[in-house]
């Protein structure tokens, strides 16, 4: 492979000193570009743009062709290892994600098998080694899964939920078998993020979207638990190179001291808290990955510009810093203001890092 | 008015002894009991429910009538002040709220007035004095009214959002728009609650339903701060009685000393931290109101009698607890859980007061 030609964003992930603060986005592929748009009316629907390697590689580097983006990251569904368990994963409009076969009994998660990724999700594995090729060393790949939990919620509820009332009920009477349910996602996840990163991927994030509607006690039980096993048995270094993990609960602030102490590398926030107050709580542990409020590329590029400013001034000088919004980008987003945002990044964070 | 015959969710809202912990459920008048719907159909619509009098206060007194819950809460709809405001509430199958005329220009802000209570929602203080009358001092009433910055998100976003992205992007880019929208909400709230407390309602509480989406920063100058304002102005004691106020954003955690600062006399918490926790911070300041995960009802009898104890042992002797749920009811309950569950608080909270 092609030595690394920008490796600001897998030197923050390790706290060592960089030029300026990498930036990349949740959702930097995304519905926002036009280009993604004519790609996602091609493919005719979301799966086909998820299974095509060919497709799945053209919109993830669509936003490095217009933006500086200091990473890129694969582009796929959170849901692709439910449905390679067989649960028949499809998109309905305007519902989001469904599966055609929910699992919401003992028996029927039992009956669960870890899908081997290089055979059901092998289309994964090629995207990511088509995207590594294409890439050609310009910037990282991050590979990334769905956590345990958030899976779980999605194959109990079967699809999208306001209350939680299927997944949480199993949880709350038949604990055991969630717990069977939770075990056997984290082994699909750990085998999954393993072939992504023996395909490729230079890091990888855990996504954990549903920790945040439980409370301490059943987000470290039926959450973080699993997320901790998986960051285990990682491969956490590969061809030589360390392959940094990244935790992101959303609306899980109260619980930063427990996600950082799981080992992984860095944790990524929402918006809700200071930079400065998560640094000072966890920063001598894990980089921090965040923290603008996504609604803030609504507003002009100036205030943009000021809140980029903001934040940057809120974590202050040292390393360990990735710049993110601190949940996925609108599709309603003027790529203009994109633009202004990662080009502020950069611009504003020279001053906080020494000349390397 | 008769004298009331059970005084303890007002005694320990003031944290003063009581035999037992009170306990009331945020929507406890509501769609999963059937007496509600058989009422609800009769009433045709919703709005037509909350908008009568007789109707509210039969839905109100609903709950009372099954289970021995301490305290009843006023039924209407958190919207009906921009209704008043002339923004045509209505309701849209599968939608929730919508407003025939949403306002997101300095113009159309700078237009609203701020409603008589008396004359544009008389209807809710008929509904106040109605129940008032009914209860016959069975147990308090609570009045209520949602935050300035929730109603603002409904009023710029013309009803429910995921993305809050009209009302932030206003907030990012017209700051001083938004905080003019705020500060007639304010008013509207002060004089609608205080028309409230002049009807008959014992005890106050403002729903903060969207502050939980704001970074600290924001959440302090955009939602907090009108609280605060609201709190200020209230009529605290009324007729010889105190009338304690009660705040509760979801997802506030982040920020219970700061609300506890407002001078509120009790803080709602959602489930995500264990109360014992949140008694640490604030307990020396005021009472605290919930926190069970509404999602404990779908489980055992047996499963909700052990979380109710979970609960009650963590917040430990003394006084200031209100139990409730973390968050409104789920539809979808079984009637006879909530049975369950009122009783359990009812049994097991005696060994933590001494007999009065």
């Amino acid at each position: 492979m092609t030595p690394l030609k920008n490796d600001r964003f897998l030197r923050a992930l390790q706290r060592q000193p960089v030029d300026m603060t990498p930036v990349w986005m949740m959702r930097q592929a995304g519905r926002y570009l036009p280009e993604y748009r004519e790609t996602r009316n091609r493919a005719g629907d979301f799966l086909t743009l998820c299974q095509t390697p060919e497709l799945a590689c053209e919109v993830t580097l669509q936003p490095l062709a217009r933006f500086p983006l200091d990473a890129a990251i694969l582009f796929s569904d959170i849901l692709t290892i439910p449905d390679a368990m067989g649960l028949g994963l499809y998109f309905s409009e305007g519902e989001g994600p469904c599966f055609e076969k929910p699992v919401r009994t003992k028996a029927s998660i039992n009956n669960l098998c870890v899908p081997d990724p290089n055979e059901a999700l092998r289309y994964v594995m090629d995207a990511v080694s088509l995207i590594r090729r294409e890439l050609d060393g310009q910037v990282p790949l991050i590979g990334f899964s769905g956590s345990p939990w958030t899976l779980a919620t999605y194959m109990v509820e079967g699809g999208t939920t306001k209350t939680f009332s299927h997944v949480k009920g199993l949880m709350f009477e038949q604990p055991q078998t969630m717990h069977t349910l939770l075990d056997t996602l984290a082994q699909a996840v750990t085998a999954y993020l393993n072939a992504q990163i023996a395909a490729g991927a230079q890091a990888v994030m855990i996504f954990d979207t549903w920790g945040g509607v439980l409370t301490t006690r059943d987000y470290l039980d039926f959450s973080l638990h699993y997320m901790q096993q998986i960051v285990e048995n990682l491969t956490r270094e590969y061809d030589g190179q360390p392959v940094p993990v990244i935790l992101f609960t959303k609306d899980g602030n109260e619980w930063l001291e427990n996600i950082a102490a799981t080992g992984c590398d860095a944790v990524g926030l929402d918006w809700k808290l200071p930079i400065g107050t998560a640094r000072a709580r966890i920063g001598d542990k894990v980089a921090l990955q965040g923290n603008m409020d996504p609604c803030v590329l609504y507003a002009s590029k100036e205030r943009i510009r000021d809140e980029v400013a903001t934040i940057l001034a809120s974590f202050g000088g040292g390393n360990g810093h990735i710049f993110n919004l601190g949940h996925g980008i609108h599709p309603q987003v003027d790529p203009e203001h994109v633009g202004a945002f990662i080009e502020a990044v950069h611009t504003l964070s020279r001053a906080y890092h020494a000349p390397i």
